[in-house]
This record gives structure tokens, C-alpha cells and sequence, in this order.
């Protein structure tokens, strides 16, 4: 196995609303986009949204699940005023800010926000983690 | 904001054997790794492992929850064939085999994996959404 992901799927309950979300958010859909399935390209990788029924059948496991997910997507910002910024954005377009903007134990400063599913984003400011032109995050070796 | 995300984060119960499970799985940890979190470079973004309990605390959200966690990741690959190779060395590194390789109704070929905590990764080949030499899925605008 190389060492990458290629694409997020995000489990949504309603299509639309999260598609709508997530353009208010920056995320182009892409045209081949089709039927019930929404993908953004999102740097080197894909970002989709698929019904979350559909999405625990085409794993062939049982949709039933709350509560925590045990993961978290974020994205890494290169000045630290964006972090407020981006959690102001996500509250207007349909989410929910989870945790205000605010500085962190390790030197940065990062929020969360709730997509319309509950899906959890962190926006952070990372001192310590550059980002490419691109906005890649580049560690060390 | 800008369409991409930076790092995925994998709450796990064993940040020892989730290391080892993605080494064996091909990610090799960066120096920055340190203390409770351990960093992988993943293309142009981070795979990150951090202790469940305090990534919810990170969050400020209750850490319980189970079941279907709502999202997946993906691992496109090159060739049909991958598909059952990466699911056997996920198995083989201490992951559990959640769907077979097989053909699927879209055209491609694609199976599940979840790793030690759980978190569902899905193996395809999609013929229909071409890699770049780095492996970066690449849609059409």
C-alpha cells in the first residue's frame, strides 16, 4: 500500500443540504458528480459525499452508530486570524461551531466546527507545520 | 476556505499498535511525531493517530459513541489486482478484512478493511477516476 488517501466519504443524511454546505464552504463539485454521489477535488485528493445508508451497505456494515466518530478531518490555515474566520463561514453555511477560536496548549491557535451531519472539522493554525505554496502540510522526515 | 484537507486524525485505544498496524500498512512516522501523536506524511496531506479520549477532549465534544462512524477513507490504486493484495497485508498486519475484493456495480473492483480501532478503509480500482503519477485521484473540473 503507497502511503496516501485518496478520497474522504462523508456519510450525509440529506444530499443537497451538504453539497450546498460544502460550495458555501469553497468546494467545487466536479462533473462527475452523478446520481447520489457529490465529489470535490480537494488538493491531491477527492473529497465525497454519499448518503450515509448507502455508504455503510457498500461497506456491507450496519448503519446503526452515534455519537463520537473517533476522528476528525482538519484544515490548516497560514495566518492565525483565519481560524475565526473559518468557523464564522461554516456557522453561516449551515454548521456549527463546536469550539470557539482560541489558542492551544502546543502554540497554535484552532476551533472546530460540525458539518450538517456532525461530522467534525478542525481549522487550525499550526506554527510548527508549514504548508506548501499549495497549502500541503510538509513534515519533516 | 480554501477546498482542501490538511490531516485526517484517527482517534485510537492503542497508539502502539496503531502505529505498527499503518508501518506495516507502508506510512512511515515523521520526526515530528512526539509524545501521544504520531504523524504520517500521506501525499500532500497528514495521517495522524492520537489517543480517542483526547481527541473528543481536543473537540470538546463527549467521547462517547459507537457503531458506524459515517465516513470512510479510500485508497485508489493502479491495477485490479491490488485490491485483494492490500486487504490480505491489512489483515496480515492486524487489521480485519470488513468486505472482500469483488467487482461492483460502478465498474470497478474494491473491498473493505477496518484497522485496529475500526475505522473503515475502502481498497479500489476505479477506472473511471485516473491517478496521477503520485497517486492524487484526479477529477474532471
Amino acid at each position: 500500500m503507497e502511503p496516501r488517501i485518496s478520497i474522504v466519504t462523508l456519510g450525509v443524511a440529506n444530499l443537497a443540504r451538504s453539497r450546498a454546505f460544502y460550495e458555501a464552504m469553497g468546494f467545487r463539485a466536479s462533473s462527475a458528480s452523478q446520481g447520489d454521489i457529490v465529489f470535490f477535488q480537494a488538493g491531491a485528493m477527492v473529497l465525497a459525499l454519499y448518503p450515509r445508508e448507502a455508504l455503510a451497505e457498500d461497506a456491507a456494515v450496519a448503519a446503526e452508530g452515534d455519537g463520537f466518530r473517533g476522528l476528525s478531518l482538519a484544515h490548516n490555515v497560514r495566518a492565525r486570524e483565519e481560524v475565526a474566520a473559518i468557523l464564522a463561514q461554516a456557522a453561516a453555511a449551515g454548521g456549527r461551531i463546536v469550539k470557539p477560536a482560541q489558542d492551544v496548549f502546543w502554540g497554535g491557535h484552532s476551533g472546530y466546527f460540525a458539518d450538517p451531519d456532525g461530522h467534525l472539522w478542525e481549522v487550525a493554525w499550526n506554527p510548527h507545520l508549514p504548508l506548501s505554496a499549495e497549502g500541503a502540510p510538509m513534515l519533516p522526515p
